[in-house]
């Protein structure tokens, strides 16, 4: 078996309330960079949120990471896409919405690429949509299905799905639709897969064979027929398999 | 062209909060089936919530509506569910996972059946993934990709899609998930289908070419490219296609 490189840091939000885009992520991404001499990004803008086009999207990423001295460059500027992936040293995918970005990626062939970029060390940074897609299947995004992917699986890169933006139930909320803990419920009727709810501000520090949970709060585990769980920050979440 | 003769019920919600399933819709369906000599529902559980069996999920339905004198047969009990749909005086289809509901319909090739039932004079009435199913696609649900449709299409007996639960925006909320309605403007960057935001409690009632908003809420109304528009209760809302 191929040894197990992945550097990567997988968030719930790039944005926290009242906060820059990647404001809360900058220190980490800084040393990240530093120590390992990385001057430039791929960007995958794929999932872009409200009509913004992928260069809108790709130079707001670049104005957010202006501090940091590094190059950003779209995906969709490139001839050969799955070679940028190869190639590239550090690769970020953004939020948005996550059928959109599947869709796109399955379309063009790059689950597969991104995937083994991932496992031979290549830095990968993704949010919301982003670290959805480091799960097993999208199946546990919040998204609204606008666009149907050929496929739901997605690049398996951890061995668990991610709910990002999770939300705990509203108290004394009136409205009848489901809670997001209801939802992941209703995937575990089809579904054997683990689901770790990723609370906005929480991110997974993913180095080698560890999953490292980071940030302010506990993440909630969703396992097929058991009472979900709270996992504490600085917990190995990779036993969640 | 065939006469249209649709006879529709399509609600945001089985269940209002602090009521009984379908309490708020028992006059209405008692003075469809007392006028029409109905005396027995065909019942599509295929959105099942929460794990609960077909059958049981039938169960359910026959007990809220045990004051109507009304027999419930579930279609899971059929041996030929075409058929079934076919004979129906009235159909009912409940809610639960649109993305559920939606791949049984396709595997078992209803959604057409379905849609000549309706257009043809049967009774159909739905709530929440079994008001979706009216429209052109199920690409505005709020549920989770729990399982994967070999097709989003729906049956079209609405000439638009409809948003069950409509939620409006949080005050104050700083959670950064997308809103329903920068859910549906997203739908509406790769999509022209116009959608309906029903409200909890809000419902139409469609008889002929005629589509009213009935309950105590006004809806919303998202349509490509312009500004979101609030439809009053009592409006044909027929023009939206």
């Amino acid at each position: 078996m191929r040894a197990n490189q992945r550097d990567m840091i997988v968030a719930s939000t790039s944005t926290l309330h009242g906060q820059r885009p990647l404001e809360y992520l900058l220190d980490e991404l800084k040393s990240v960079f530093t120590n390992q001499s990385i001057k430039s990004l791929l960007f995958i803008p794929f999932a872009r949120p409200g009509g913004i086009t992928h260069d809108q999207y790709t130079q707001k990423i670049g104005d957010a990471l202006k501090s940091l001295d590094i190059e950003v460059k779209g995906i969709q500027q490139m001839q050969n896409t799955v070679e940028a992936i190869q190639n590239a040293k550090a690769i970020f995918t953004g939020g948005g919405n996550t059928f959109v970005l599947v869709k796109q990626l399955h379309d063009h062939k790059l689950m597969q690429p991104l995937r083994e970029a991932i496992y031979s060390g290549t830095f990968y940074l993704g949010t919301s949509a982003g670290s959805n897609i480091c799960g097993l299947t999208m199946q546990t995004t919040n998204d609204m299905p606008i666009l149907q992917p050929t496929s739901f699986k997605t690049t398996g890169v951890l061995g668990y799905n991610i709910n990002a933006h999770y939300l705990d139930p509203i108290e004394g909320s009136q409205h009848m639709g489901e809670t997001r803990e209801q939802r992941i419920k209703e995937f575990h009727t089809y579904n054997s897969v683990p689901v770790l709810g990723l609370r906005e501000g929480s991110y997974l520090r993913v180095k080698g064979t560890e999953e490292i949970l980071k940030g302010p709060h506990s993440a909630r585990v969703f396992k097929a027929g058991v009472e979900p769980t709270e996992i504490q920050t600085d917990t190995d979440v990779s036993f969640l398999k």
